[in-house]
């Protein structure tokens, strides 16, 4: 009796999944077993091997509760997630602003806040900045009432919704409407780099595989406006540490801007971001 | 300012896996890295079936506990338990006894039974039946003193561990040892097939893509003996269902036999088993 071959094995997995009715389903299964079967034949994965990775894998899911998603962590620091949002949110047309990560520390409903109006609620010992600039077309015409929901974390190094019995929830968090020339105009601290949350397996891979936990200093944003498709993104300031080494692989050189003193001695970052038109939508007025 | 590509982003992430400390595990880590980001890449994953992918990982790991090992049962129906099974435990030696999966219900510690005695401690409605063979050296010289460690479910389909309310925790659970000829003999119920559990996300899996959670009706055994490589496997019943669509891709065709009755109604399963002879140990002298 001949012994079954690793290739046979892999061939009837993928055969067992050919009747799956869904052929979405299918490709994507498919394409799952092959290369997860791929990867344990060319590392000749051992049992002990296997095993450490079961464990490590419940135990990242049962990390995860309301406020804590270890599984996203894992996909950040695999650079999956930037990858996803490569293959999804990168568009042909050069000049555009790029997309990166939406991060786990996003809340929607942020308050609306006027144009050059501080969205800091808490006393932060952080420099003073402003963050400015003009949302744009692709052919460079201003977008008047486009929508910047920007949050970013407290001098402290954690956002507001990481420390509920500290921070005001609405702190450094706001949506900021342009104006008819499309400029938008924030006052808030500059942001500082912080270390993604390390206690836990996440955590300890990246030790054991030599890395720090450190994200590059950035503010997010979520840009919308009505006939353009809408950007998910950060700005970085060109003086943080870890611009080279960001733990999750979010660092865009398009994105890094300067923080540059004004008269007043407050730093001021200049970005202006350029939106993609909608298909379908009529060309902008301006 | 041009746009990162996906490849140089998948160099970037296998760049920063370059200073683990520990040689092999950057080799798999590399490697796990390539193959992840190929599927991704492949299928151009996108945001929906990232999140879907995110969720069903967490809510694997969340259903597991003391008695439930859902990550192992996903590994398992994707047939990665058993190429890792193949990888790391068929030896280039044809006629030795393939090994399959240990499975989730192997419990150490089963009752010493002499050579005959049944293990059935508990009611069970089944069609009596004996396991009987040999333990033989690759020469085909009986192996006398090997232990068999054997499992199996009873006739309502459950495993004594999954009863413990019902069964007696020693319910279809032996240690045997072979005789001076190497023979050993069960006497036990006929196996039946059986759904692995199905009530969490792989059981949401199987349904989607098509597939049952059901086994083949199988006995399980570890057998062990002194300078010999033990031997993780089970024996099938020929007449079973499931046998060409095991959900967990155990089945080898060398490990069928039939179970056929004898001059007293009694069905019995004969069953050789080979050992492979441990590296560096003296020619066995029977």
């Amino acid at each position: 009796m001949t012994h079954m071959s690793e290739d046979e094995l892999t061939a009837e997995v993928l055969d067992r999944l050919a009747g799956t009715p869904d052929p979405r389903l299918r490709e994507v299964m498919q394409s799952l077993v092959r290369h997860l079967h791929s990867f344990a034949r060319e590392v000749r994965l051992t049992d002990e091997e296997w095993l450490a990775g079961i464990r490590f894998l419940t135990e990242t899911g049962q990390k995860c509760d309301d406020v804590r998603q270890e599984t996203i962590l894992l996909s950040d620091t695999l650079g999956l997630s930037s990858l996803v949002d490569l293959i999804n949110h990168t568009g042909a047309e050069p000049g555009l602003t790029e997309p990166t990560i939406l991060g786990p520390f996003y809340v929607p409903g942020s308050p609306w806040r006027e144009h050059g109006a501080s969205m800091v609620e808490y006393d932060d010992g952080g420099e003073p900045a402003i963050l400015t600039g003009r949302v744009l077309d692709v052919d460079g015409a201003p977008v008047a009432g486009a929508v910047l929901d920007v949050w970013q974390n407290a001098s402290t190094g954690f956002y507001a919704v990481q420390q509920p019995d500290v921070q005001p929830p609405g702190n450094l968090r706001g949506r900021y409407r342009t104006d008819a020339e499309g400029r938008y105009e924030i006052r808030t601290v500059r942001p500082v780099p912080y270390p993604i949350p390390d206690d836990g397996p996440v955590g300890r891979l990246l030790e054991d595989t030599g890395r720090h936990p450190w994200r590059a200093a950035h503010v997010h944003a979520i840009v919308t406006a009505d006939g353009h498709v809408p950007v998910v993104t950060h700005v970085f300031d060109r003086s943080s540490a870890y611009l080279h080494s960001d733990a999750v692989f979010g660092v865009k050189g398009s994105l890094v801007r300067d923080f540059v003193p004004d008269a007043d001695g407050v730093l001021v970052c200049r970005h202006d971001i350029v939106l993609d038109r909608a298909a379908g939508s009529p060309v902008s007025l301006g």
